[in-house]
């Protein structure tokens, strides 16, 4: 077996060392019966190599493979697996798991996923990749605070179940957040989730059926892309236009009768793409005469560094069918586990019935914490400061990038959101320049992570949320030098290239 | 339309004003087109019995829904559904979800929660019906002291995304604790989970296909058949012996080969019957020769109050099969949301790519506090107070029914859990017998909630685990009065009657 694969949807977490991670996947592949007995292991530079680890790390994980008796370590020969623990545990009846799974339809791109991960290993990697807010600046104290304040007014049932639809003084706190922001609607109507993504899941759950229609724009979040294929939906692509791309989906509308519009209306990841306000009376027109259920995904409007955005699709919603949907993740912090969806009574109580089977409710006490910082208006001062930070954090990326890859790159400055899209201007593709800049020590995602259907791969995003102008300016400094090196001709291609999966 | 049928999964909670509550449940359904305008609402009378409130909360929703527009309230004659909203929101072209919503396998037993509401109000409601912890046993200062101790600890990063099997030091530390209990499993075999309901529902959703059998041990928890019906499996049911059903359970296998069997093997809900060592043993063999996978939920083993219960089945599992799911909502409180489930890695990592659908990851602030909760010998010590609690309970509730319904109900004294199954030996069901007791102000939960196929109605469950020993005795001399009316022929049933929906 092809150990590169082991990848797929593996990350090393800071919370163990690397060398037990590492030892802990091999083994799980061995239990599992993906490697077999006697099968030669990788040579240690290869898996330092294939982790980002040092190389001692490397030898560390196979002698605590060794120690366990999951490998034979054979001195100037190799690592091999051993036959010790599938002697142990051989047991002719071992239930054939792969056999009982029902039968997973794999989203796209994890083969993308492992290539990321073909780098040597660097000291001081800048990440520009993940789409998160800058962990320093989580408003942890405040809600130590808060958790300090109000613990006492809590009462020993608040700690026991809750309605599957959420903690009704939040609900009540975000309906009236919503109001002032134009969307109309009632507490019973907002629905409190456990991260936006449960949003993506359940609305997908309830309506798409194998073989359903659904349209995104592209490029657009993966994730969302993701949960439809697992459910078997056929996905349509709205490519990116100067305007919204009207033609095409009127076509869609009266060719496939799709269910669902999945969009992110404002600072779109990935390209930041706002569709404007006429555009948005247009799409709900249109929606309307096709019932077509638009899926409004928000979880960036309140990051601009210009003028204040469109009003939301929702707040334009004269037929019911947009569903609104949103995070704390991006506005506060992930470790929250809150988002929030508001759509027409109908859609909700389908979606109480279906969160009731996954989860019962979304964690107590974030939400009452969630719902004491809106109360005592920490969210609007939080979001001030940080439209200041993020803003200047924009201007100094996209200053870097004008001055030093001009003629290498064009891009757009993005009125708001985290990400800026880069369009190589020569013939170098995304995943080519992400294997140079990662032997610097710089990630960023590919372009084609964002498409249901891969094309040309000349995009890539750039996230300026996450690290401090100074950290920007020395990733950004060396995304340059690896474009220089193709320039040069200086390019290598590493040897272990990680074909798709086909 | 019926309005009782309004009353199916929902619930009035305590955290807004009852009569708010029931305004926004009407007002619903009128936006919804559930009611149609004109239609005349109940008599305030019915509405109050209907939702088990004061005449006067009736009243005041009434009022706050004509105040907003939404009835007329003509003096004399009745409240109608006014056509002021209709008219308002009058969009020829409103999307019609009820077409767009994906077909949906209603799960069995809605029509009995509804027949659980239909009774007058009773200022001092005693609920024997919810198998929960006492809430005023809930650790809440211990919580809270960690938290004030430890949280300089944490590094910003932790309130970010962690890894979607769960917080790895929570990890580790139950492997350990399943270690010391008989459960062979590295950290990497366990997986944190948002309370074990959604272990259930993810084994279920990777294992089963609509037409899959799936056993389960009857009468049994209910949440488990619904998700199992609710993925369109015919479940198969195993009747309670004296022994463990094998030859059933063998005619089972030979027939439909079913993937899976569902069982709670210790102090079972709701009639806390236990698999003994032996019969362990031997459905371990059986399933490993049939490649059955089996599910042991073990939400209730901790909580002994004879001898410790036999080890759990995954303790003896050598086939791989056995699926070993628990939660900290009983141990602790339902609050944390978390559970664990322990499985063969071949599982966990399909678990975890249906996880991320789901929610990401649990919450971390939960799983950081719990982490610390255990590793400082807390659980052990709340276990051991709980013990003495909970079995004090016991023997008050089964004292009091030996004494006072000797004659009329029989029971066994379950050796742990939450419950005591009861049988009415007269010829009574145990739905009338709850319409009564819901006049006094008792409710308890009706044997037919725990079939997957409704039978005989003669049993009820009673959780001594939620009141102290006062408002236990309390509750079972109601429950005997109730009982003494069906004997003395004074029972009346209530004029309005729900009906299964058929």
């Amino acid at each position: 077996m092809d150990i590169s694969k082991l990848m797929v949807n593996t990350k090393l977490d800071s919370t163990s060392p690397y060398y037990l991670q590492i030892a802990a996947l091999i083994r799980t592949k061995i239990i599992d019966h993906s490697m077999t007995i006697g099968e030669k292991l990788p040579a240690e530079r290869e898996l330092a190599l294939l982790f980002k680890v040092s190389r001692t790390t490397a030898i560390n994980a196979y002698r605590h493979l060794e120690k366990d008796g999951y490998v034979n370590i054979k001195n100037g020969s190799g690592t091999y697996v051993s036959d010790r623990y599938a002697l142990e545990n051989k047991t002719s009846n071992e239930i054939p798991w792969p056999q009982l799974l029902k039968p997973h339809i794999q989203p796209s791109m994890a083969s993308l996923m492992s290539e990321l991960m073909v780098s040597s290993f660097v000291e001081d990697k800048i990440s520009l990749d993940a789409g998160m807010p800058d962990p320093s600046y989580y408003p942890i104290d405040i809600f130590s605070k808060l958790h300090r304040d109000y613990l006492g007014e809590l009462a020993p049932r608040d700690f026991g179940h809750i309605p599957v639809q959420g903690y009704e003084p939040l609900r009540h706190t975000i309906a009236q957040m919503l109001n002032l922001e134009g969307i109309k609607c009632h507490s019973n109507e907002v629905i409190i989730l456990s991260g936006s993504q449960q949003g993506l899941y359940l609305t997908a759950k309830v309506l798409v059926e194998p073989g359903d229609y659904v349209i995104v724009q592209t490029p657009t979040y993966l994730g969302a892309i993701q949960v439809f294929q697992a459910l078997g939906a056929r996905v349509l692509s709205l490519p990116q236009r100067e305007d919204f791309s009207f033609e095409i989906l009127e076509d869609y509308l009266a060719r496939y009768r799709p269910k669902l519009l999945y969009c992110i209306p404002t600072f779109r990841n990935p390209n930041g793409a706002v569709i404007n306000t006429e555009e948005r009376k247009k799409l709900i027109q249109l929606a309307a005469r096709y019932r077509l259920a638009i899926l409004e995904d928000d979880p960036y409007s309140k990051y601009y560094y210009e003028d204040p955005p469109p009003m939301s699709l929702k707040s334009f919603d004269n037929y019911g069918g947009v569903v609104y949907l949103s995070t704390f993740s991006k506005t506060l912090m992930p470790g929250l586990r809150l988002g929030y969806m508001v759509a027409h009574p109908s859609l909700i109580s389908r979606i109480i019935l279906e969160k009731q089977y996954i989860d019962l409710h979304s964690n107590n006490i974030s939400q009452w914490l969630l719902d004491l910082f809106i109360k005592e208006g920490y969210l609007e001062k939080h979001l001030i400061k940080m439209r200041g930070v993020y803003k200047n954090r924009r201007n100094v990326m996209a200053d870097a990038l004008n001055l030093g890859l001009k003629s290498k790159i064009s891009f757009n400055i993005p009125k708001g959101g985290f990400y800026i899209w880069c369009r190589i201007i020569d013939n170098i593709s995304s995943r080519k320049l992400l294997q140079e800049t990662l032997k610097m020590g710089v990630s960023f995602v590919p372009g084609e992570a964002f498409y249901a259907v891969a094309g040309e791969d000349k995009d890539f995003r750039l996230c300026f949320s996450q690290h401090n102008e100074k950290v920007i300016l020395e990733g950004i400094s060396r995304l340059e030098k690896a474009i220089e090196k193709f320039k040069k001709g200086q390019l290598s291609i590493p040897k272990r290239e990680v074909r798709p999966i086909i």
